[in-house]
């Protein structure tokens, strides 16, 4: 059961004051102003503490068309179901996916399973771009292996409409003719107010917190898609918009904001989807990341099985690993396969957290029956081949 | 492909004698006596190095009636091959399966399958006796959901028969009626020759080694299911039959023995079968594992879902962690539930390997995606949970 807010609300005799907008923070008067958009009155909030959870934005191009009917971000539940009707009654027959994250992958899923033609566009060189070139092109097989049309390194110019309805997805080099248009090219935080009251921003403009979720001002806390986290691989402030960390975010900065005591440390970087069949996961650091920080860094990447390779169900997986050279410290891993694949992304976050080498994550003593794995865990054999070029 | 024994002959240009066993070890004088089993012909072999690897034994009861036709053990190929063809052929309707381990349990389920009315009966008071008793009650659950009956806390004591087959299994307290009785009672490891030749045994009589898994006598190795191992969490020689660890003692003693340099620092006790539908999976120690080594520790079971309760396949599964009272080192876990629960004993296991509290694994970076787990994933909740507890 999902619980309304209502019910917090009871529980704990909150105010929730709905259809409003805070417009300004009054950080040295410790008050908000609120605005009400059914009728645009305004009233000034007091508060002790405060909390700045305004999440994230998708980034929207403004571009030619971007208003036409037909087009499509899906960061909310809302624009979602609206999505879903427009399938539904308009029976569009082409869609252009305009990013390869991992909403454009999962949207481009959704679409091939609704019967539509389904082109991707991409300005990075490949999709998937959490995942290094050679593994994100293992994604980009299973797409074409779906009937995904895509285009790489081609920004998006425009849109093509017609009547207030799109009509097409314009590109540096080509026009794709389109009647509907999912647009995801990621998000930026929501950290406006929070600039514009003076509270400091750290990586990606997000809300620079410590491990309490506290900000730079006393008083502000800040959690969720608008506020920074902490690499635990990289050591430094990282950017990341997942449900996972907020929700954690969110927990550090309740038991602090009411006295208690509680650390949010910092993550990994991993996350995982799935488009049709294969799962497709990571943690740590990938190659671009590594280069940006200067790491000296091996890798290696070995094909194996999901499960023993003569049970039922046994499908190929690829999982890579990277360490750092000289030291044989785990930097990250990734790993594209089929059903029960993705998880074991799980044993990488694990060993990152650790600060394990890649020898020691060889000698994991790992679960092992047929229907789970092969004898050695493909991530223990990805970590054995690593070592070798430590 | 299973690469034959000739393929490895070939390619290292080894001597194979098949079809003789070894019937005594003069370290002395570094030779062994092998006896050529079809016509007891015996010629001692030279050696300058050793491995013993002579695997496991299945406690078989020297009861009455124990040598019937329908009874089997499960410990070759050859004789699940045999099992198969009993069945095939002399379509028995009631099975009785003695012990309720890993093979207990597998085979109850494959005896289910052929459409047998089966029974288990297990000398302890639960089956799956790896679990602690709260844990092993859900899988002796699952097993009544499939039609299995269980009787508990009976010792076999011996076999009823007609004709020279089996026609009862004879309890300490009741005679059931079978057809066909499967043995799972257990192995143990197989060091009659290495005791009579007056290399050192550690637990359980397995043959004990150091961490190059060189025995107590120099230029003597041992590997498998014969020799014992280290346990990690409770830091103290270890005996467990499994291909995982036998596999990993088999590369270690390969180097080491060629003159490499490998080390094999041991096992955090991981575990992990499934029957019919229900995966269960356990790593580190159990309650009375702690019990016997006069640790304080506390534990905590929570109930949560493979996937985000909504998605399609979601399924319930426990956890449960136990940890050190005051310092919260994680000690154990077991998992017991639907497909995707069990693999997740990995984090249990990594987490173990790297000394981690159960605070620790609370803010793990783990996998989330509503296909793969809640956005907590269970084994986190457990965690915190226990930590509570600490």
């Amino acid at each position: 059961m999902i619980r309304r807010p209502e019910t917090f609300r009871e529980k704990f005799n909150i105010d929730v004051r709905t259809g409003h907008e805070v417009v300004e923070l009054d950080l040295a008067g410790q008050r908000v102003l609120a605005r009400r958009l059914a009728d645009g009155e305004e009233r000034w909030e007091p508060f002790d503490r405060l909390l700045i959870a305004t999440g994230a934005v998708p980034f929207c191009p403004d571009l030619p068309g971007a208003s036409a009917r037909g087009i499509f971000g899906v960061n909310s539940l809302q624009r979602g179901i609206e999505l879903r009707r427009f399938i539904e009654e308009e029976k569009p027959q082409r869609g252009v996916i305009v990013g390869g994250g991992y909403i454009g992958l999962e949207m481009a899923e959704a679409l091939v399973r609704q019967g539509l033609q389904v082109t991707l566009v991409d300005r990075a060189p490949q999709v998937m771009g959490t995942l290094d070139p050679d593994m994100g092109a293992l994604v980009a097989e299973a797409l074409r292996g779906i009937g995904v049309t895509i285009y790489h390194g081609e920004s998006l110019a425009g849109f093509e409409t017609s009547g207030g309805r799109v009509t097409g997805v314009v590109t540096e080099t080509r026009t794709l003719p389109a009647e509907v248009v999912v647009l995801g090219m990621g998000v930026r935080p929501d950290s406006r107010l929070a600039r514009a009251a003076g509270i400091p921003l750290g990586d990606g403009d997000a809300i620079r917190v410590s491990s309490r979720m506290e900000t730079g001002v006393a008083g502000v806390w800040a959690a969720g898609d608008c506020a920074e986290s902490f690499h635990l691989v990289s050591r430094r402030p990282f950017y990341i918009a997942l449900g996972t960390v907020a929700n954690k975010h969110g927990r550090v900065a309740g038991i602090t904001m009411a006295g208690g005591d509680a650390e949010f440390r910092g993550v990994v970087g991993t996350a995982i989807t799935k488009v049709c069949d294969l799962e497709i996961a990571r943690s740590g650091l990938q190659e671009k990341e590594l280069s940006r920080l200067g790491l000296d860094w091996v890798a290696s990447t070995i094909e194996s099985f999901t499960r023993a390779h003569y049970y039922p169900g046994a499908g190929p997986l690829a999982v890579k690993l990277l360490a750092e050279k000289g030291s044989g410290r785990l930097l990250g891993g990734q790993i594209v396969g089929t059903e029960g694949a993705g998880k074991r992304i799980d044993i990488v976050a694990v060993a990152l957290h650790a600060g394990m080498t890649v020898e020691q994550v060889a000698e994991l003593d790992l679960a092992y029956a047929p229907p789970f794995s092969p004898v050695w865990d493909p991530v223990a054999v990805a970590a054995r081949e690593t070592a070798k070029l430590v």
